[in-house]
């Protein structure tokens, strides 16, 4: 299976040592995964037998510019080259997100399912925007649009909606998915911080942005939880038809109360199917430990489907960083070259 | 897609309806299940047009003896019919798990898929006593083997091992994979109840058996962890090279002891990857709610894989009854039909 790589940054690079290091395995199980393009914004690789992959890896541990690699590399290779070529199977698509215009990817995927290449995306912005036209595009020319890595990274969370719970109807999702505003409640519950304290920390370790409002405003989580929706519930929304809340004025004295119950605050991401449709929402719920999702520690996701036929499935894990990142764009590309249907008609 | 259904008790019952009911959802997504053959041991129905499950549904409303229907039912109908016509695609295996011999189910899964007929069974016998020579077999023909419902039933152990780990190694299985002994210890910690009250009160739900043996001894959690195990990790182990403890030994104060700590004793199997192998054990352990698997309540069922590039994943649910077990070979069969591979070379 030929791929390019269009987007190179960290989960960029932490894929290319993924397939090197796993390349007998791949090989054993059919997969022959050769990268003949690395596309970036400041140019690209192209090598048409597939590019040596230990040599390039060497090349970037002491530069970063990747059109400076002397085998192949160029200022003048972009996505274009690409299309003009058509002489791959599988675009890697993972520029960064723009969740107004879905720019530059949703031109990239586009063009890609128009020219008969599959495509994996870890890029939130064109399947928020979306997903139904790209879907049908996929369809409409026999190729895969592998979505996999933008509900969760690692969580299987498509996966386990399409393939798990296949023949069966899911009737409601329930979500944490979002790992820092997890974090920071799990923190201000065992160390009896504030909210400010609890997000500094997680500021400090990495794992809140410096602009947390993504993430602490329940942006991330009502993303996810829509595209989970338009996904598996065969819906077409938008986030403007969610209620969204964050965890922003929670008190250490709401987490004591509940603590006293013998509950924990989640951050919960909810679509529930209606009589008259679904509805939509992003808020703090209070837990006990009968329910599936009370465990979810740390940083750690997990989502919740109840269905008609197969009872409930809950799925909890979601290792974050880049390697887990990247598994879940190799994941993705395994399942496609095996032959699974991710785009339904 | 051309079914024949061989051994035809509850679950065989619910799986035609389940068939019936979901007709348009299965049209709709490009599969036309057609049920040729019924086979059970008094003999069975053959309608090489396909079975009209309403009229036969109608008919087993009010006759039991299946070789009795009015419409192609015949006492001369068993398996050899099946692989003399060989005009199936897909045979649904359920007789009943005989874990000595695997008889008859071994023969039924062998003939056919030596036959080019693909197979998905509910029974434990053969998986357990020769997956690795069977999933060869069923490689060497180009067919598949889906054994969903052998380790959980609805519970989608198989298929997350497979689908949602694809790319990763899996380095330890740990399962909370029965659950009647589940309930069983839920139902003591509860209503500090003895092991004997517990058993008996779960007796008369119809949620252990007569002779619980195989649940209270880990005899069951032993045999699904066997099958995960040698599935997902490429292994060839057998029952003997298990330790495995049931948990008739417990006490109300062992139960009590651990709800002091703020722990649950769960009944776990467990194979982990070692230096020179792999070890396996079903044992009593006492999980804090740090653990994912400590929040699996009453009659659930879960199971965590470590994996080495995909971080953890646990997976929670496994409806119990005969519409979730039904459900769990019909996902087989659609997965089968999306063309995706159970089968590892």
């Amino acid at each position: 299976m030929r791929l390019a790589i269009v987007g190179f940054g960290g989960v960029g690079r932490a894929l290319l040592k993924l397939i090197e290091d796993k390349k007998e395995d791949l090989i054993k199980s059919g997969l022959d995964l050769k990268v003949c393009y690395i596309v970036d914004i400041v140019g690209g690789v192209y090598d048409p037998n597939g590019i040596n992959l230990d040599n390039l890896i060497q090349f970037l541990s002491v530069e970063r510019d990747i059109s400076l690699y002397p085998n192949f590399g160029s200022k003048d290779i972009n996505f274009n080259t690409i299309i003009t070529n058509n002489d791959i199977d599988l675009l890697v698509e993972m520029t960064p997100t723009n969740k107004e215009t879905g720019e530059p990817g949703m031109t990239h995927i586009k063009e890609s399912l128009l020219n008969g290449i599959n495509v994996v995306t870890s890029n939130k912005g064109p399947i928020l925007l979306a997903y139904e036209e790209l879907s049908n595009i996929a369809f409409n020319n026999n190729v895969q649009l592998g979505i996999g890595c933008t509900t969760g990274g690692a969580l299987p969370t498509i996966n386990a909606g399409l393939f798990d719970m296949a023949g069966s109807n899911i009737l409601s999702i329930e979500g944490v998915l979002n790992g820092t505003t997890n974090f920071i409640l799990a923190d201000m519950e065992e160390n009896e911080t504030t909210y400010e304290e609890s997000l500094q920390k997680a500021q400090k370790l990495g794992i809140a942005e410096t602009n947390p409002t993504l993430d602490v405003g329940g942006w991330d989580t009502a993303s996810k939880l829509l595209i989970l929706t338009n996904v598996l519930m065969n819906q077409n929304k938008k986030l403007s038809d969610m209620s969204i809340e964050g965890i922003t004025e929670i008190t250490p004295q709401d987490i004591k109360n509940a603590a006293a119950e013998g509950k924990k605050y989640k951050l919960v991401g909810k679509t529930q199917l209606n009589e008259d449709g679904v509805s939509m929402s992003v808020k703090l719920e209070k837990l006990d430990d009968s329910h599936s999702l009370y465990g979810v520690s740390g940083k750690n996701k997990a989502v919740k489907y109840t269905s008609d036929t197969l009872g409930d499935l809950t799925i909890i894990g979601g290792a974050s960083g880049l390697i887990p990142a990247a598994a879940s764009v190799l994941r993705d590309v395994i399942n496609i070259h095996k032959g699974y249907d991710f785009v339904k008609k």
